[in-house]
């Protein structure tokens, strides 16, 4: 049994230089609170002063392994940048890119405070590997193209992944299953997948209503909105999470609050691909929980959870001319608790007793953290992912004094240069 | 005569790897290219080994004491916000509260790769004080309220303002004069700012046309737009930076064009007091100059450049349905060379032979500036305003590792938090 103490922290709602103290046991929190608790004399010690400790962010979407692709394609039409450039890299990479990928988004994602995020992307054993090794929390699943001739390959893939990972490490690891999108993937195949899933007793992860474009032409099509024919094919009775929803009818949204379909909203790719601003007010409203997320770093382009975070507290107030709309404590919940919800995780997200500890102390001694009238304005409004200095999942401390504690950074930035160095050869 | 040499030191748009060399003379750069100037033998040397060198970002509208309201008030409506929260404190600032809540803008801005800004508020002398001693290169002017009673007082403080502290050291600091708005300044007040700023051969500095609630009664009463008016009244004849710029007409927006009016966008405080998104795009075909601004930090909260540059980059391509708008390459112009134009600052922005030695040395060590596809899109797209490792203002250093050299830091935050105490009682 490991025993972790923090001691002298603060926390997002009590005082100024108030001082807590938490404590974690295997996996748990299992107190947090003014004393210090007697039981833990053996634990291991991390002194807090100075910092505030939250639940880590959780990031409900992306393509981590992207990463290899950041910067490398920017301001383009989005068909002349997926047929010319993303999808054509895309084919040349191989097992050995996606886990450097891999590496490379996760280190980044533990050390800005993120300890959680949704994956859909190919080789997702090698994903699931690099989780496995570097102590990150993640709910992945592997993409899957209807359209493409391998298509039923991908699919055996995303039920080994299952097989393999479902529950790994006392649920740090979940398995879903990654439809890409209804614009790629035909009826017929889709009734596959929700079968296989059903099966595995699995989620769905998959892109919804992300463009104008592709919900007017499915309706064209199909004479119904993407996401009533998802209702219809039975999707959504698996457990749904449904990324981007920019353009979704009222219908649509009473369908995802009556299903419970879990929304990853993903405000800064929507506005750099020129997809629009998703109705974010209008989903909270409805009851509909939503969750933030970075997209892949060819579409943002960092895994920067607390400036999305940001993005989405500020973005609807402009465009619902409502100053209250999406306040910090919401934004906050959204990055965190709502976020495990919209992933599946339980136990998630709360800095509280009988929470799984995922937690960040955020290192306060700079410039945009003074004065100090309220932690959680300044949390959502100003401060910054590099501020995250103690970094703890499931328990275990994998980022401290703003250094990764689970692998040798220097060898990933190096291992990633490498693999997008000979991808650009091949 | 001082002397600087940056030596292997990376460019925006040169190879990755390719290592070249800035030399600084007094407070101008002499030369920026592959060779080591001879000439140079006895200056101070800066090794920028793994540092990508760029002009420094000019922060075009703000409130720097309001740092000391940082998070104080937020999510509100906008009246309910300004008359029961923001005017009454702020009626309570005295010049010590200015010049430390000054002192903490500028430490921020400076550590974040600002070089330069704008600044309208009270108790001015004491913010020149403050970028005098700090270094810092600034756009100054006292913010002039019509309406308010002593109104002649204020403008007699702008006058004493700009005969104290105009062109200080070789044009480091610039005053300008503070109409702060059409809806706060009477049309006889503003014929005698005007007057003021005329005789004192100085600029205007104004927020125009920032709410839409604001310009509908301003024409309901008055006839005419604001920018119409002010037009009519020949502000835009004596050179003036327009601040916000949220609702605009077409013919407006020629006037502007014609006039050439500079303009301050702020996404992130347009965005978070419900303001609405800015014609940026229009603006831009229309040839009128914008640079960027953070706006104070009670309604954005942090003074961070480069998360302000990459709000402008991202939020117009969502509301006009085009990727192509802003691209990184036009939104690190406007943060830069574009921003500096918009304060009238000549020869500023560029990193080139000639200009004046307002530099930032970014640090690329971190693992979202890895892999290096584009440094242009990296920087504005995914880097942190933390990775400024390094800052010279008119030649000379001001931060180097991070750290701030011509002010203790300490000191400053906590000065800046014994004058918060002290307000919050008075």
């Amino acid at each position: 049994m490991s025993k972790l103490l923090i001691k002298n922290i603060e926390l997002l709602h009590t005082p100024n230089g108030e001082m807590y103290c938490i404590a974690v046991e295997d996996n748990k929190i299992t107190y947090v609170g003014k004393d210090v608790p007697e039981a833990y004399a053996d634990a291991e010690v991390i002194d807090g002063k100075g910092k505030l400790a939250t639940a880590g962010m959780v990031n409900t979407h992306g393509h981590v392994s992207m990463t290899l692709l950041r910067s490398y394609a920017d301001d383009m039409e989005l068909m002349d940048w997926l047929q010319n450039k993303i999808w054509p890299i895309e084919d040349k990479m191989n097992a050995n890119d996606i886990y450097w990928g891999a590496m490379l988004g996760i280190v980044e994602m533990l050390k800005g405070g993120t300890t959680c995020f949704a994956d859909m992307y190919a080789f997702m054993e090698d994903v699931a590997r690099a989780c496995a090794e570097t102590g990150i929390r993640a709910n992945l699943c592997r993409g899957l193209i209807g359209v493409a001739p391998d298509k039923d390959v991908k699919l055996a893939e995303n039920n080994v992944l299952a097989e393999n990972w479902q529950g790994y490490d006392d649920g740090r690891i979940r398995i879903t299953y990654g439809p890409h999108a209804p614009y790629t993937c035909p009826v017929d195949y889709l009734e596959k997948v929700i079968a296989a899933a059903a099966d595995h007793k699995a989620e769905i992860q998959m892109h919804l209503c992300e463009t104008k474009f592709e919900v007017e032409s499915y309706q064209k099509e199909h004479g119904v909105t993407p996401i009533a024919m998802m209702d219809k094919l039975g999707m959504f009775d698996l457990g749904t999470i449904a990324a981007h929803c920019v353009h979704l009818t009222d219908a649509d949204m009473d369908i995802m609050a009556a299903k419970k379909v879990r929304v990853a909203h993903n405000p800064q790719s929507n506005l750099k691909l020129a997809s629009g601003i998703a109705p974010v007010a209008k989903m909270l409203e409805k009851g509909i929980v939503v969750g933030i997320g970075t997209d892949g770093a060819s579409s943002n382009n960092n895994l920067d959870m607390l400036e999305e975070c940001r993005a989405a507290s500020m973005l609807h107030k402009a465009t619902t001319y409502n100053p209250l709309v999406v306040p910090a404590g919401k934004a906050w919940e959204m990055a965190t608790v709502d976020g495990a919800k919209v992933l599946g995780f339980e136990n998630l997200g709360l800095l509280e007793a009988g929470q799984l500890a995922d937690i960040v102390l955020w290192d306060m001694h700079k410039p945009y953290w003074y004065p100090r009238h309220n932690k959680l304005s300044q949390l959502v409004y100003a401060a910054n992912c590099t501020d995250a200095d103690t970094v703890i999942v499931a328990g275990k401390k994998v980022v401290e004094a703003g250094r990764l504690l689970t692998f040798d950074e220097e060898k990933i930035y190096a291992e990633a240069e490498k693999c997008t160095a000979n991808l650009l050869k091949r």
